[in-house]
């Protein structure tokens, strides 16, 4: 439809959030899982390198992490640092909470009528149990098993934009690492920031974040600023 | 000595370290043991906003923390929560180690003659085993009993550069958060921010820092760069 002025206008927002570190707190855990998981593989990689990579999909994670420190290792070596990292991630998995604000946000988005979705590069196992714990244990979900490359590739934005049945790039998506922003330009949907990955302000900001906020109670308060409003 | 061309030369270098996170590599165990004992306490604070306050004094963490989450603590219940902490991090101490060039940087600067201290805002039991396993039991040193306040106060580089018989106005400073670069400029010293606490490159070249150099590997091959030479 054409307004007056001659112009389209803009389609209703939609938004697609991460999971880890996004909605949930579990991204300091998820890092001290992995240090714990490399050292026992023998290979000890200072830890801010290893904050750096989570968001990645574990397999991109492990590759990375084996470069820099000019090591590399066989699919099967790979495979079971993935097996202890999720080991000692479940031994903290009780201490995990939603971060503050996340269910609040997702209930005002359903109850404007907003279509949302989470797009996360974990596995359908991992994700089940923390979508409980927010209270949605029915949203609308992409897991790395639906996927064929997990970010910085756009893929798990373009599907979660697909599941609601609308373009990626008439998205705002929702993250807090420099991976979930660049799989957003990658993906040409407008990527917001949140500062509860650990990573800095001007970090989410040079990766391309439109905005960046403290948390989901930031954003719930900020939502006019990325086009949600009531009516919509 | 003034130059023929009317000039005073600068002094020759003298540098301060931080510990925590600069020198070795225990900024996530910190984050991971203040989580667990705040939640014991029952205060849930986002891990990430704990990350950011690493680096201040222990009693200044929890005024800020609680401060956030909107409560106040009585003295006691603060130190139950310091003892909690140290309780929590002790038993992730061993998986604590030197950062990459970490012994090799202070042994090149001991090798060139160039005066150097650690001023910490640790207690001295916390930080005589780190000492140890850095391969300097003896390096001069400021510990949290041997000043007023804790960064981002300046008293630990003002302590430093007192211990080692320069001015700190001709020191530089190296540290990994923002509270390390703060406290610089409040002593007027020269800050050199690592990235190895988890800080970005671009906050903490906000917080004052003249140049950000990944770990301290990364310094001792940029030497010069803060004018350390062989010759000096």
């Amino acid at each position: 439809m054409s307004t007056d002025a001659g112009y389209e206008p803009p389609p209703p927002p939609a938004l697609l959030f991460d999971l880890d570190g996004t909605l949930v707190d579990n991204v300091y855990q998820h890092v001290i899982a992995w240090r714990q998981a490399l050292h026992e593989a023998g290979h000890d990689v200072p830890v801010w390198r290893i904050h750096r990579r989570i968001g990645m999909s574990g397999g991109l994670l492990v590759d990375a992490l084996t470069r820099e420190i000019g090591t590399s290792l066989s699919r099967g070596e790979a495979e079971a640092l993935e097996r202890r990292h999720g080991a000692a991630y479940g031994e903290q998995r009780e201490s995990v909470q939603p971060l503050p604000g996340a269910p609040e946000l997702l209930a005002r988005l359903t109850e404007y009528g907003v279509p949302w979705a989470i797009a996360s590069s974990a596995s359908p196992d991992e994700v089940g149990p923390v979508l409980e714990r927010l209270g949605v244990p029915d949203a609308p979900l992409v897991t790395s098993g639906d996927v064929a490359h997990a970010k910085p590739d756009p893929d798990p934005w373009l599907a979660g934009a697909a599941r609601l049945g609308v373009e990626a790039e008439t998205c705002t998506v929702v993250g807090d690492s420099v991976w979930d922003l660049m799989a957003a330009r990658r993906a040409r949907a407008l990527g917001v920031g949140l500062l509860t990955g650990g990573y800095g302000r001007e970090e989410l900001e040079r990766a391309g974040a439109y905005r960046v906020y403290d948390d989901p109670s930031d954003l719930l308060r900020h939502l006019d600023e990325v086009g949600v409003r009531p009516s919509s």
